[in-house]
């Protein structure tokens, strides 16, 4: 639930394609109390949504406000031409993971252009079908719409009503923009995780025990699984390969630099340095916690006995405070019975926080 | 603090270069009742560790039964010759970053390979100096030690009990070994996290808009020091650009594989399919807390109010149940007050949690 939110009433909705994602929005549509029909060529897979409370089964109803595609990459184009055939004054939208060519193609099989407007949600899970759909999977993520050259103003508004009814938070940017930014912010770094995750695979064990947060970190995502990651990769194959083109050219001016200077030439590592340099400034871009800037909070770190029980006493302690917290880490000394706890406040209230957690008796480090 | 462990008794250690690491050793080993001298070429930073408790200036006193060398990389090699000249029965260690061109260097000056051991303890701030050493700086760290071909057993053995006192766990293995381990898990992963981060410097501010929890971890280490890391990965040049290399290869080979699936050849994703689960394989080889691999836990994800105390009052309702947590994230969703705290627990601990929070009223999700 999202009980903060208003929520806009729209008019029948069709959700074609009952999978994960179209029941999800199916069942968020249905919390705000829109009217739902659900459409799948795997009538099954409708029979359990519709048994969830997502709606009912589509049938010879007057033509919805909204049509929802939410079919796999590969069948969108032509399930979304087919449909702006089938209902002439809808606003027809997806849900895909990459727009541009999803949007030309179905253009180029008919749909028109001014009731056409791509959409995605960012969200998902690990796992697929009707069955594993939740009202409460859009809520408070972003949404991306991204309109035709040409799509009237009221469809845009109809896409945007549609995400804010899920819960979701809607964005507006070109379909080509959506898919290079995808791909510089999600495609291309995954394919990177994995990357250096694989360098690991021959690696002796001594070198990986070794191991600490950064690469931990750095690896997360390459636990993904890999069947969907093809899918998204195939289907943006050409922004992604441009990303992964710009980094493969400063690894290689690094590596060269590191080459020159494992040669004895020792000015080459200003090449390098310039390149940790640009990473620095990169990394201040990124939006941290309610689009703040993550370098204006500072950390207090925390020694933990790993008990049950201790972070539930430091988290109590914090909550009697006056302080917010920003964020929270927690990083595992390996193989100990310890954890270090990075808290992230305000500057201001390092020092209130500190001396509150030292006065309760914790170990607060540095 | 370290209660919980053993100390060693060991004869007095001299510390040549009181800076921030040589300084917090001296401290830590006084807080274990050891005996220390020190010595700096900057009598200032001696005289302000001194100060601080961390032993004595160092004068005409019986030889040492170890000497620490920590001093800057490039001065290593000619401080461990010299205090291997100096005292004849000593055992000599560093504390370098960077452990095989240091000791081949010190032996070509004359040092004593019997007597000479290799050191890395892996720990840091990102300030630097005598005053800004702690003596706990070293706690629950692992400290690498890396004997010469022919370092003798009681030379050893004195390391290891160095670490140990100093509250660091020591890991043995060779010079090279470490060199090539540091590169492949740290060294090369900071470079390819600032490449990554510095793709964003140019980017529409739009696109870095979109990014999520994936590329903020995958960025995380770009924002340390530059100046600290452009030492270390000109000492170890060779390792990291090998590793560099490695990954070079491999998303060349992915980037023509997407280039071919964009001009219609389907078939050549399967390189990158090859690659996601080469990546999900290396990944599983890190080592989790305990040394547990980290797929061997599930997580319980909550959504929560953005509000002081709502993390103190999750923790203490975990506190309250049999669970014991293994790993806590908490993922902020873009501009919102809200945030989902993932909590990472035993895969038979998940259902347990989950009724117990959702009894307290708290949002669980999936």
């Amino acid at each position: 639930m999202n009980p903060g939110r208003s929520v806009a009433v729209i008019g029948p909705v069709l959700i074609i394609g009952t999978g994960l994602i179209g029941t999800s929005i199916a069942l968020s549509l249905r919390r705000a109390g829109v009217e739902v029909l659900l459409e799948d060529l795997d009538s099954e897979q409708a029979q359990v949504a519709a048994g969830m409370g997502a709606g009912n089964i589509a049938g010879s109803e007057a033509e919805p406000a909204i049509v929802v595609v939410a079919v796999p990459p590969r069948h969108a184009a032509q399930v979304l031409a087919r449909a702006s055939d089938d209902f002439p004054f809808a606003t027809i939208t997806d849900v895909t993971s990459v727009k541009e060519r999803v949007l030309a193609e179905a253009c180029d099989l008919g749909a028109d252009p001014e009731r056409l407007v791509g959409g995605h949600p960012m969200a998902g899970r690990e796992v697929s079908g009707a069955a594993s759909a939740r009202p409460d999977l859009l809520d408070d993520r972003l949404w991306i719409i991204t309109p035709t050259e040409v799509t009237q103003a009221k469809h845009q508004r109809a896409a945007h009503q549609l995400a804010v009814t899920c819960g979701a938070y809607p964005v507006e940017m070109s379909a080509a923009e959506h898919d290079r930014a995808v791909a510089l912010v999600s495609h291309a770094p995954q394919l990177l995780s994995s990357v250096l995750a694989a360098q690991l695979v021959d690696a002796d064990a001594a070198y990986v025990q070794v191991a600490g947060q950064g690469l931990r970190d750095m690896t997360r995502i390459a636990g993904s699984e890999s069947a969907l990651w093809t899918d998204i990769l195939g289907v943006n194959a050409a922004p992604v390969a441009d990303v992964l083109d710009g980094v493969i050219y400063d690894l290689q001016r690094a590596a060269r630099a590191l080459r020159a200077v494992a040669a004895g030439e020792c000015a080459s590592i200003n090449v390098v340095t310039e390149e940790l340099q640009r990473g620095a400034i990169g990394r201040g871009r990124i939006p941290g916690k309610h689009g703040a800037s993550p370098s204006t909070y500072m950390e207090v770190a925390v020694m933990l006995a790993d008990r049950p029980g201790e972070l539930g006493r430091l988290f109590t302690a914090v909550g009697e405070t006056t302080v917010n917290l920003e964020d929270v880490r927690i990083e595992h000394v390996l193989g100990r019975q310890s954890g270090l706890v990075e808290l992230s406040v305000q500057p201001d209230s390092v020092t209130t926080l500190e001396e509150a957690l030292r006065s309760r008796g914790f170990d607060v480090r540095g």
